[in-house]
């Protein structure tokens, strides 16, 4: 993978945007590497929801062009023995804290290879224990972008931490997953895609069971295809499979919270 | 009109920061033109109110460089029959959808010329039908940037969608207007610009009609001609005729609430 | 001080990012000098809250490379006579209202020179009396991104408004400081640095007093250091000192708020 002529860094965080925070970040990419352009993907992630940050870049990851450096930072084990990683994708660099954050984003787009960051010369000289964004992950990215090779960046790793929501797991006739983000709208996206699918027939009716409850919803292309109020199942634009209420909320109608595990069959 | 060395694209929508949503347009753009200088206008407009846009795109325009390429997306009709388009003034382009939403920006800019969005070799190849901002603006935005023609973007329109706000009607000595918006003080501007009224003297007095009631607001130039809490008019930085309180909330004071209807008179 | 090839202005304002205002500044700023790098500190800074945007500059600030140039307005006087200044510090220039928001960033980074900002050939020819950020900082700070030498800014002035948050008192044994903000977490920071105390023993227990009430801190390096919700003091990444709670508010624990004034002994 070559670089581009004006190499991206994208951010993903829960920092918010009152505080110094994200500005520390950029400060520090820029003092390394000037030209690179910034592009915040969120920075208002919920503290601490490591599911939503790895739903939201994986969301926005493919749109960028090959080569783009995504930094991401939800990270409530800062300071204890979580691993800070990068991983390289045939189209693109992650870096982040090895908690689940950058699964969804890096497993559509195989192969991957993994390090551990631990060149201490590219990165600041004094790591706080509390912000690995500004100290760790900031300045490695920026050095990338100037042209530093992956196999610099630290020691390799075989593996990496998995957490519920990277994994649909088919049984039989059934696919397990769960929910991963509610949106403003009350849009349920789970982390199943059209693929784990394999050949869903158009217009199924998909049966999902969540604890003792069994809920139907009609697999539809537009919302216009039910009743108001009636949920339905789309493919969302990012692939995952949503479920939505005409003109309504689907997770007040169906009590469907992120996190939930549901179990998933077709008729 | 010739383009600048960096050309700017600048963003208006109703997306928020919360979700991936902002960040995929900017990817789509980077990618196509990875030279673009990116400016965000406001991401928080309201949901769905077009009205709200229309002022902060008209208000913002102005200030920036000739050959600017506006996008601005707050689309509550997305996937149904409204047009695409694309408005060249003699200073900017704008890229929106067909809804009025263009319509404040452009009015002051003339001539203008007006294209329906049709070249789709210039747009995603697959357009979702829940979002055009990334798949349609953004790509032919960037294209522009790069240099494609306004001519290229699509085929000729003469007439474009004209909301109640985009109209001052003159009848014999009163004008009718309405509120666009209230802002977080509670200053209510209005659609209503200086030109309108060609010779107001300075320090009349408003006579503003509102359904059933009579309000009566003096012409001032700074909020300290009047009392506390007292209401005044002004034509604020942008040159819309503003309705305020000193220290107070004209909207609370007066019960304006944007999108009332205000026939004005003067003495 | 040398430029930078791609110069950067920072922005720290109170304006929101819901209004057109911010795009109105970077507007001004790339129509006269379109190389600029723009990064936002942070515009959710609290309506009139001068200490709270000192404090997030003063943070930020110091990460950047040197010749950045920095503009911060909170400007609840705007439109009365206290004077738009800039100030040249060994690493950065900074400009702002003289109100105190530009003291915490530039007195750990001296000598400092300061000029008024008087040169009209550098600002909008018409100066609203509402909208400093956009008429006069903004086009001279990109003035000064081109090449405008610091002489050139206006005249020169000796003394700047110095507000209570940038002093620490010391008397005898003990120092008088106060709260300059509250974070998101309930973290008390205080303008109390390092410097302030020279030789403090690690493991010190700091002696608080607050009006009447006298609280016990202990100095720690790290959270774990205390049982949860204890109340603990640290040097925070940013030099001052801050009280926490183990997993709780400090703030609600101890009933501090910004702007409170402590008193500081050590055992």
């Amino acid at each position: 993978m070559s670089f581009m002529a004006t190499p991206i860094i994208t951010l993903t965080t829960d920092f918010g945007l009152r505080d110094p925070y994200v500005a520390e970040m950029k400060a520090v990419m820029l003092s390394i590497c000037p030209e690179i352009t910034i592009v915040d993907v969120s920075h208002e992630i919920e503290k601490f929801n490591i599911r939503m940050a790895a739903f939201v870049l994986a969301c926005a990851a493919p749109y960028f062009p090959k080569g783009t450096i995504h930094v991401a930072v939800v990270d409530p084990g800062v300071g204890t023995r979580r691993k800070p990683i990068v991983i390289q994708t045939q189209n693109a660099y992650y870096l982040g804290p090895d908690n689940g954050i950058l699964v969804l984003a890096t497993r559509n787009d195989k192969p991957i290879r993994i390090r551990e960051i631990t060149n201490r010369r590219l990165i600041m000289p004094r790591i706080s224990d509390t912000f690995h964004g500004r100290d760790l992950f900031a300045p490695m990215a920026a050095h990338m972008a100037k042209g530093t090779r992956f196999e610099e960046t630290g020691k390799r790793l075989n593996v990496i931490v998995e957490p519920s929501y990277a994994r649909v797991v088919r049984r039989k006739n059934a696919w397990i997953g769960e929910a991963i983000h509610v949106d403003d709208f009350g849009n349920v996206i789970t982390n199943l895609e059209r693929a784990d699918f394999g050949q869903l027939p158009e217009r199924s009716c998909l049966h999902i069971r969540l604890e003792s409850r069994e809920l139907k919803v009609k697999l539809c292309r537009t919302y216009s295809d039910v009743e108001r109020n009636e949920p339905l199942a789309t493919f969302g634009s990012h692939g995952f499979l949503e479920i939505s209420a005409s003109r309504g909320s689907a997770a007040e109608l169906l009590r469907i919270r992120s996190g939930d595990k549901l179990i998933f069959r077709y008729s």
